[in-house]
C-alpha cells in the first residue's frame, strides 16, 4: 500500500489534478487491456506523457511505486479516483437546456464519472414542468428550493453569456460550492466558491499552434 | 523587440501551450483595462497563475521580458497570438449538426478567434441541403469534395461515438491534419495528423476532486 502523506501539503496545481483524470484513464485502458503492472516510462510512452512529471505529480499524494515493479495498474487506478473523488457519486444541477445544455445533459461521460444531473433548470415555459429521461425542469427562480432539496453538489451553467451572472448567484445563494461555467463571459463567485470556466476555443488553440508551427 | 529563437527548440509541452492561451487572455483583458506593463509577479497575482511557470512557458519562444519593467502588455499579447496562429483565420469543418454541433457553431469564441466554419456535415435528411447563418449542410459522403473546394484546414467531430471513426477517416482523405474531437470515444489518425480529444468531464473532476478534498 501506498504511504499516505494526508493533504496537508503544498497547494496542488490544477494542471497536475487535471492530469490525473488523464492518468485515471490510462490506468483504466490498460485495467482493459489486461496489464497488471506499469513503470512511469512505460505509462509515458504508451500515452504520450512525460515520465518525470508522471512521478511528480503522483509524488504529491503518497509514493505509489513499488520497486523494480513500477505501479499496480487497478490499485493506483483506484487510488486516483479516490482523490479525485470518483470513488462516489455527485449530484449536479443543469442551468440552460438550449442546445448546449442539452448536449451536456446527454454526454456519456458525465454519468460513467459519477455525475448524477439530478435537476434541470431552463425559464423556457415550453420546457418547464416536462422531464427529460425522469429529470425534470424547473424554472430558476426555484433553484435554491430544489437545489436543497435534492442535495445539489455541483452547478453547470449553461445559459448564454449575458444570464450567466444571475444562475450564477442563484446557484450561490443555495449553498452550492462549486460551478462549472460554459458560458463565454467572465463571472464572479465568492472566495468559497470554487469557480471553472470552461473555454472550448482553447481547444482550438492547442490546433492552430501546432498548424502555425509547421507553416513556419 | 523580444529575441526569437526560432523553434527548432525543445519540444513544447501541450500544457504550455494551453497555457500560452490562457495567458493571451490575461493580456487581452489588461489591455481592455489600459495597463501597458506588467511583471510576471502582477500577472500571476491578479490571474491566479504561478509566475515561475508563467516565465518557464515563455523562455520556450523568446525573451520577452525587459528588466524593471517586465512586459509590453499589448507586444506581449500580439507576439503569443502569432506564436498561436491567431494572427490569422483558419477554416473549419463542423461534422455533425446535433445539440452538442449546433451549440459549437453558435459558440461565440470561436469566430472571435479567428475560427470560421466554413462547411457543415451532418447525413440527416432533414439538415442536408439546408444553411445555417449561410454556413451549408452537406452530407458527409460529400466531406472530401468539399474540405478540398473550401480550403478546410481543421475538422471538428460532434457525432455520436459509434459514428466518429468513419468520419475522421473523412476528414484524414480529405487532406485535414488537424482534428478536435468532442465525441466520447478514442480513435485513430494517421501520425502526421494532430488529434486533439476534448473530455467535457475532466472537467468536472477537477471540481470533485477541491470538493472530495474539502470532505475529508
Amino acid at each position: 500500500m501506498p504511504r499516505r502523506q494526508g493533504y496537508r501539503l503544498p497547494k496542488i496545481p490544477e494542471m497536475t489534478v487535471r492530469r490525473l483524470s488523464v492518468y485515471t484513464r490510462c490506468l483504466l485502458q490498460l485495467e482493459e487491456d489486461g496489464v497488471k503492472t506499469v513503470s512511469s516510462q512505460e505509462l509515458a510512452e504508451r500515452f504520450n506523457l512525460n515520465s518525470a512529471q508522471v512521478r511528480k505529480d503522483l509524488a504529491y499524494f503518497g509514493e505509489f511505486g513499488v520497486r523494480g515493479i513500477g505501479y499496480y495498474v487497478s490499485g493506483l487506478k483506484a487510488e486516483l479516483q479516490r482523490i479525485l473523488g470518483l470513488d462516489r457519486e455527485w449530484t449536479v444541477a443543469l442551468v440552460g437546456f438550449g442546445n448546449l445544455g442539452s448536449a451536456l445533459f446527454h454526454y456519456k461521460g458525465f454519468g460513467r464519472q459519477g455525475f448524477r444531473i439530478a435537476a434541470i433548470f431552463d425559464d423556457d415555459p415550453a420546457k418547464v414542468g416536462r422531464d427529460v429521461l425522469g429529470v425534470p425542469i424547473f424554472p430558476t427562480s426555484e433553484l435554491a428550493r430544489e437545489a436543497k432539496a435534492r442535495g445539489i453538489q455541483i452547478g453547470i451553467v449553461a445559459v448564454p453569456a449575458e444570464g450567466a451572472q444571475a444562475v450564477t448567484d442563484r446557484l450561490v445563494a443555495a449553498g452550492i460550492k462549486a460551478i462549472l461555467n460554459f458560458a463565454p463571459t467572465r463571472i464572479r463567485v465568492p472566495r468559497d466558491v470554487r469557480l471553472k470556466d470552461v473555454d472550448l476555443s482553447i481547444e482550438l488553440e492547442t490546433l492552430s499552434f501546432y498548424l502555425a508551427k509547421s507553416s513556419r
